[in-house]
């Protein structure tokens, strides 16, 4: 690191809402930024210093990136390792580990990193064939999850059995076998919560309140913080966090999904090597946004404080109607709310259930906040336009 | 205005680090923003849309940015109005309007509109020569205040003439007439407070708490928030600032500076009609930073919510050493501070007292935050190297 830390250059791969965001806090302490994305009007375009316009398996472009770069981070967990691999090995900077990425991208590794550990977990078994989703089925009982090891998001790579006539044709929406697979026992949850946790290359460890989670059709809707959940279970799930930072040994913001179980269990669902779209509320809601908070471990500075500042309610603003450019509806309408707060992403497409923006809303009163936020949701609409 | 609000381009005249935290948060709902600046590498450059860089007074390029933007802002209010008087009587959209600017920008008639409308300032009068300030001296007694009525900001154009032996110097050091020049009384305060205030197109006023200031050699050293003076004097302070809101019919962020008196008067000092120094504590003090609101307002959008989240220090990092490519020190040492954020500006070169970043810090006890942000003053520190 030089003397000055505000000197390094921050390569991202990766120039979309993620990406934008961490820059917005990184130019705030004149970290010079290099994005590596395909796109060339994505998200961070315009903020970034320099953008390298190139796919994001394209190695030449990475090794340009790395050498332009004091240090490098990623917006997103689905990237090829091979050449990330050799620059960690050959001496450059890239945080998260690509040791730590290597697992958490593989979801069946992730899960036995984790189960090894002790660290509970919905029950899980590899599988590559319809046979052994079958003898699956026998031993966990329908309904139960398949699920892809590698390339999921958004709920894209995961399918629900509900019955064994359903296994088929689960097994082929998955790619039939082209890609590793796992069934994992469903969890009759009562709460989706999530944490997160930042870890220093030192070591330190600062972790957040827990979020509790609203999903639609697999894609998050909408964040609460505080979560409604007992004490018991918040210093449970803090503990849980503290964790998994150790277990990974992680460097930079992590996000951790649990379930809450009827019996008042948690399981660790996911995790996510990098800002998360639940911890958007730090924006407003925190004392350090997680992506300050990623910038901060990534080049080596002490870890800010994560205390909530006020209850917050984040919500997604999902592209709806046809796809085309996108065009913001109801923003003056929803910003009379005092305390509401637009971010609009800046993609110039629209496409139905797209992330294009997300709002939040704080009060003195999480359940005020909640019924504002909700009815903003019906106001405010990003759309596709021809 | 576009019926999508975010699809506004923004001209700023000006790209240091007013435009810079402007730019930052205009970018969260993703307006396109175009500077106007001399300098290439000025503080706002790398996350503007477009860079016009073209000195100040070139007619020619303010009607460029003109002709780009959808509404034209600035960040000093020391420009040549010409051109923009003619651009606003073309229908051009510029905030704050240029019939307020001009009077804000001569501290003589700024007085005069406050005096006019009952607004309490310090005794003033105007003069042109020597033998004028002499008599200023003998009806306002010395000390007393010499000002160029226009140009001086950070103390610059301003001289206290402490008996009449003085006169001539002061005279002399102020341009010896070159300028218009004025006589104020000289105010024994015993504190300096300052408010923002912000006016939407449509009439709107949003007032933000009373900050309490302190200067060193003229040049603003610490913000505290909230101020220690009584409810009485905020009150008082609150009313003075939606006042002179409707004077100048001023649209978007202004500053207000008032002296409290011995005997607990409240007198105005100056107004700037753009962000200000004082007011950097908002972005991490305040539900809505007074960037955020300077777009708002110049957008068309809603006011947003001004109270404070937590009790604020706020304190300028001035260049210090030789003049040179500016370098941060201690930066690793007082971000341990976990509520302490630093901003850097990103001017390339330091010079002694230029303005180069400045650092909050938040506590539930300001006596506390005042501590600390006074120990870590001492640490972080931004030199010119050669």
């Amino acid at each position: 690191m030089s003397k000055d830390p505000t000197k390094q250059k921050i390569g991202i791969i990766g120039g979309g809402q993620l990406g934008k965001m961490m820059i917005l806090e990184a130019k705030k302490m004149d970290f010079k930024i290099i994005i590596l994305d395909p796109t060339k009007n994505c998200p961070a375009h315009s903020i970034a210093d320099e953008h390298i316009v190139a796919d994001f398996d394209d190695e030449e472009a990475i090794r340009e990136l790395a050498n332009k770069a004091d240090v490098i981070t990623y917006e997103f967990e689905h990237i090829g390792i091979e050449v990330l691999k050799e620059l960690e090995d050959e001496g450059y900077k890239i945080y998260p580990t690509i040791k730590s990425l290597e697992i958490i991208q593989n979801k069946y590794q992730q899960k036995e990193v984790l189960a090894v550990n002790n660290i509970a977990v919905p029950d899980f078994i590899s599988v590559s064939n319809i046979d052994e989703i079958k003898s699956a089925g026998e031993e966990f009982a329908y309904p139960m999850m398949l699920k892809s090891c590698t390339g999921g998001y958004d709920g894209k790579g995961n399918a629900i059995i509900k019955n064994q006539d359903e296994v088929v044709q689960a097994y082929e929406s998955l790619g039939a076998g082209s890609l590793p697979l796992m069934i994992e026992r469903f969890v009759p949850f009562i709460k989706e919560i999530s944490i997160l946790a930042c870890r220093g290359i030192d070591g330190e460890i600062a972790v957040y309140p827990v979020a509790e989670n609203d999903h639609q059709d697999s894609i998050l809707i909408e964040t609460r913080v505080p979560a409604e959940i007992s004490d018991t279970l918040k210093e449970d799930a803090i503990s849980l966090a503290h964790q998994v930072m150790e277990v990974f040994e992680g460097v930079g913001i992590f996000c951790i999904e649990m379930f809450v179980t009827e019996d008042e269990r948690l399981l660790i669902n996911e995790i996510a090597p990098r800002p998360h779209n639940s911890g958007h509320y730090t924006i407003e809601g925190s004392i350090t946004s997680q992506f300050e908070q990623h910038i901060r471990a990534i080049t080596g500075l002490p870890l800010g404080a994560t205390a909530l500042l006020r209850p917050i309610v984040m919500r997604n603003i999902l592209g709806e109607g046809q796809q085309g450019e996108a065009i913001v509806e109801g923003m003056v309408e929803v910003a009379r709310e005092d305390t509401l707060k637009v971010h609009v992403y800046g993609k110039e497409i629209s496409k139905p259930k797209r992330k294009m923006g997300h709002f939040t809303v704080t009060s003195d009163n999480l359940v005020e906040a909640i019924k504002k936020a909700e009815e903003a949701s019906k106001v405010i609409k990003i759309k596709g336009q021809c």
